[in-house]
């Protein structure tokens, strides 16, 4: 990962096209403000004109300030609101704190954030303000384990009633990839409860056949129920971007949208939403033909 | 426009960024299939090894074959089918034939196509056959005029069900500039019969105080109803793209679904459909709260 072309361009992979070898995307640097490594990855964050500050782990955009809430909206918000009463939830990866900050919206008793690279955690709450690391990293619910996620859940005995995975992509050689694995999904099942649900990165719809779908069919191979949620991420690469879902015994694709209603009322009291709502919930789970399993 | 960096690349603009001066895509070109000058414009067609067959028109993205199927079914079927019998069809630009193609699904009666770069039409024939241009054009409702969209809506005595606004972007100095005017609005609205309804662009939300919601609020100012689609281009710069329709008696948010739904039914024992579906039109109507006007 470096900025590539000139000093004044970010592009995903060191040269155009590099990262998928068919297509990237560049971004304008207006002002670089931290470029260093971290001791798993190289981090790099800088200031674009549009997208405002961007956050780069190992050469891939992982947010940016101007569209960062319709990935944490979406990955939080929808499994929090199926389940009937998250109370006890498990985050990994997520060290930025955009997933945390959502989460504590919600009436939660304790919430797990298992990272590996603390590192990250000091960027955000140094970088990127607004995504709140600092007040949600204190907040006495929250407990932090800097370690690998595989490992913690391997061992825990807790059980969890939300599971979310806000890792990086499934790259070969990356920390993320084991994250994706059957294994992992067995060990996340078994310390979920009975109406348990998992929440974790899903990828465009581009290569569905090649990507996404074979996402879904080993999802589907340890929780009897699986479904995406389909968005827009204008900073990442193709735009198009899906988390999949994962239950124990919650048809995710019919929650009980009347408790959903009710219960998002009474958070929009206290907080501002910009991007989920229960209609858009509804709308992210609707896949056009060609795509549904 | 040019291929940049080195010739395997396509970016946008000549250098990474140079389109919107913040963030740009690039593509790698397997084999490069024609590189000219129309009388309009330059034209490039390249091979991507995942994008397929993708076409290029000063410099932008204009399809690619992965995925035009999304742009034109959305383009064509939300408002063919709101409409509740439409026969006579304006399509402004459009020349690839790739509307074309999707409209005459439906029992129209006519469909005037006006495209200014007879070019267009023939490197489609030639290059694109996935967009079915060669069939198209010769179905005898079709009626093919080689002239600017803008004067001939100005002169036409025609009256049309649906006018269809397939063009290249609003760049200030480009041939479609003008197809995104108020005036040019209000001489469609003469062109429409009562229960009429027009379909154009309407950009990414990216930027949508500044670019969308303009566009929404310059439709309203002729159509008493405007709506946004809103959906994933994978192949477009920031992969988030709407499309704007307008309508002078049909609230295009609350179209006759039970209607839509059974002659969708109708046309699907004749013709197979990737994108579009009535649950996909819903769910494309339905906008975050952010972007609501």
């Amino acid at each position: 990962m470096t900025t590539s072309n000139s000093k004044k361009w970010f592009c995903e992979g060191s040269v155009p096209g590099e990262r998928s070898g068919n297509m990237n995307i560049c971004f304008g640097i207006k002002k670089k403000i931290f470029e260093g490594k971290t001791r798993f990855q190289s981090a790099l964050i800088f200031d674009n004109a549009v997208y405002g500050r961007v956050f780069v782990l190992d050469g891939i955009v992982e947010l940016s300030e101007k569209d960062e809430f319709v990935y944490h909206e979406m990955m939080v918000h929808p499994v929090m609101l199926s389940h009937k009463k998250p109370e006890n939830v498990l985050v990994i990866g997520g060290g930025d704190g955009g997933v945390l900050r959502e989460i504590l919206r919600h009436p939660v008793k304790k919430v797990d954030l298992v990272e590996m690279d603390k590192k990250v955690v000091e960027l955000s709450k140094k970088y990127l303000p607004f995504l709140k690391a600092k007040t949600s990293f204190s907040d006495r619910r929250v407990s932090v384990f800097f370690e690998d996620g595989a490992d913690f859940i391997k061992k825990t005995k807790e059980k969890y009633d939300v599971v979310i995975i806000d890792c990086t992509n499934p790259e070969p050689k990356s920390n993320s990839f084991p994250l994706y694995s059957e294994k992992f999904y067995k060990d996340i099942f078994k310390s979920l409860n009975k109406d348990g649900i998992i929440i974790t990165l899903g990828a465009s719809f581009l290569d569905f056949e090649k990507i996404s779908k074979p996402f879904s069919l080993r999802m589907n191979k340890v929780f009897p129920f699986a479904s995406f949620l389909r968005f827009t991420m204008p900073s990442y690469h193709c735009g198009e971007y899906s988390f999949l879902m994962g239950s124990k015994e919650t048809n995710l694709e019919k929650p009980n949208f009347k408790d959903i209603e009710r219960r998002f009322k009474s958070l929009k009291k206290k907080y501002s939403f910009k991007y989920y709502s229960p209609e858009i919930h509804r709308a992210s789970l609707l896949l056009p033909e060609i795509w549904k399993i």
